[in-house]
């Protein structure tokens, strides 16, 4: 970063950028069996789509994420998007060659249709009775708009954690669309245990008393204290032991361990947990946390391919990048491995990068120099072909 | 087992046992600074005190554990102790052999002096002001009931997590009046990750509009869901990853994953969770859940030592036994094999075994043959002394 100039300024960066909207008045039938009569997709593209379309660049959003993956929305914002530090001018997801498209899926809640939406049906918000999603219907939406955008066929789809899953899902749905699928720190299913911890983050939610069965909004409040339960529990999760130990070991907050007193010690790990909480519990929706843990769950790869992710495979026609985290353990790198063990069962191209860092899931949005040099290094394929 | 023949009368078993109480008239002045004039001990023995009393073995409870820690209270009980499979005739902790002490611990709810007792200089339940108390408080206590019990010096004092910690701290506290120290599946102090999940759990209660401060017995009501949520948390990161996997993988409780309906699908790991959480929600006090946890994150054995646990163990005259299992990932085997290295560097005998076993930090309360091999040769070592 160069002195002085302003972030959004910095030569690598993608400056100042404003979403933009499409309306789709065209039905679209769920997955679900359920059908959106009309939605809104709220996106974000970075660089420019070259004369024969061909460097267009899908990126996938995980859990908690949007539209907004890279850049800053006004010269004042303390922080850019998400994936920022892969993104941008000489970054890995270079937006000096392609033209990168970032979506806030249906179902989220930055401006695309979901939960908090007006039911056209009803002239009310659908809260609690938006319809369950999977990733496939996500990969429809985001076709819709491809073909609103002119691109025939994606460069790459790329995407971490929730976001990886849907770009498995585009190489077995539409093979002819995309060259390249990228699926970052992510698994052909959840395990149990992660099932568990979503049910967790989902009982929280749903046993807080403002809640009212998903109909919050009918009643003017939102389940605060539920949302930052599911949170703190997420952000345990989603960091490494290791990580969190480096990060806050058993530091005090204040004061010290005096016998002697009745106070109460505080760590700060603690108050780093409710402040985490705090924040999100004000800006993410409960429904759609709710939803979002349940495509999670439901997500199973090769279930339509008789449970076979080498049969599932064999359908794909893209070449593969496949990468892991030794410290992630939500979506450990056993997981990773077993993507592409699968795909070279099936004889497909694939590259696999397990990635020495520290904390844990989150250490797909986090800047690592082997990760940014693996990944830089795919990129340049991509753009190679 | 032998068939036909009732759990309680099987010959392994210590049979029928009747809770005895033992009230303390002499005021006891806590690590926090508070006094309690009073207080109660509910506790079971097992076996029989033999002429010069040397045969005593004090058995110390984790988090959510109490003094029933083997055999029946009554001829139709479904489930005997928390520790049944370790303690009775001829078993590792050998009751033909051992006179064996199980206490219950102040601020407790199993009929110790606790959150739900009456304060009797306000003649109301202590609820949210019970004092706080640390591992040092329960080993005073202990020790009170030690001398009525006309014990001088305990045969081993045995502890898992928690109670391990209380074995360790007897260890320094009254280094002449134990010969063996045992400690499963615990640590020197709580990693920052470990104190997160105590502050999830402690959060969740808290914010349960039923709450009331910690003094909901003055309305009538408990904290149930949080308690549930509590229980919830605990009881996924107290078993492993792979043992999860095995016990549900990604089963369905009912239906299949037909694509085309809306309905809920829902994975045995969930409902199983539930259950588990209403089960404990009926039955533990939540201002006990609180103060528990609590003494978990402040335990810090070396702390009054300079940080140093070889400083703090070169104050231990007794033999250590110390086990971990392998999948356990809240007290991981790294935290066993501190204990051990930091006691092997003060000059005391100490064995260590780690065992492999699936059901992570659970797993000490589960039978597992080397487990009980290695544990049962080490009691034969004590009472060969």
């Amino acid at each position: 970063m160069t002195a002085s100039i302003p972030p959004y300024q910095q030569p690598d960066s993608v400056g100042i950028i404003t979403p933009q909207t499409q309306h789709f008045d065209q039905p679209i039938e769920l997955s679900s069996g359920r059908t959106l009569s009309e939605y809104t997709l709220v996106y974000e593209t970075y660089g420019e789509l070259n004369v024969d379309a061909s460097n267009a660049i899908l990126i996938c959003h995980a859990l908690s994420g949007h539209h907004h993956a890279a850049g800053y929305h006004h010269e004042d914002d303390s922080k850019p998007g998400w994936w920022d530090h892969y993104i941008g001018p000489g970054k890995p997801i270079d937006s000096n060659h392609f033209f990168i498209v970032s979506v806030n899926n249906i179902g989220g809640c930055h401006g695309s249709t979901g939960p908090k939406s007006i039911n056209p049906e009803t002239g009310k918000a659908w809260q609690h009775d938006f319809p369950h999603l999977r990733c496939r219907d996500w990969v429809e939406t985001q076709r819709a708009l491809m073909q609103v955008l002119g691109i025939k066929q994606w460069a790459a789809v790329i995407g971490g954690s929730l976001g990886g899953m849907q770009a498995m899902r585009w190489s077995l749905e539409y093979p002819d669309e995309l060259r390249h699928c990228i699926v970052i720190a992510s698994a052909m299913k959840l395990t149990a245990q992660n099932i568990a911890f979503n049910e967790v983050a989902r009982q929280a939610i749903m046993s807080d008393p403002f809640f009212h069965n998903g109909y919050y909004m009918d009643h003017g409040v939102i389940p605060k204290q539920g949302l930052r339960l599911a949170r703190m529990v997420g952000h345990i999760t989603y960091l490494s032991e290791h990580g969190m130990g480096e990060k806050f070991g058993r530091e005090l907050k204040s004061g010290n361990f005096t016998l002697g007193t009745d106070e109460e010690v505080e760590f700060q790990i603690e108050s780093y947990l409710r402040y985490q909480g705090d924040v999100f519990s004000d800006s993410f929706d409960a429904n759609t946390y709710i939803l979002m843990t349940k495509a999670l769950d439901y997500f199973d790869l090769a279930r339509e391919y008789s449970d076979d992710p080498v049969e599932a495979f064999s359908h794909a026609k893209c070449s593969f990048f496949v990468a892991s985290f030794s410290s992630d353990w939500r979506f450990a790198p056993e997981r990773s491995r077993e993507i592409v063990d699968a795909l070279i069962a099936a004889n497909k191209p694939v590259s696999y990068a397990e990635i020495e860092a520290s904390f844990g899931h989150d250490a797909f949005l986090i800047p690592n120099q082997r990760y940014e040099d693996v990944f830089r290094a795919y990129m340049q394929r991509v753009l190679g072909e």
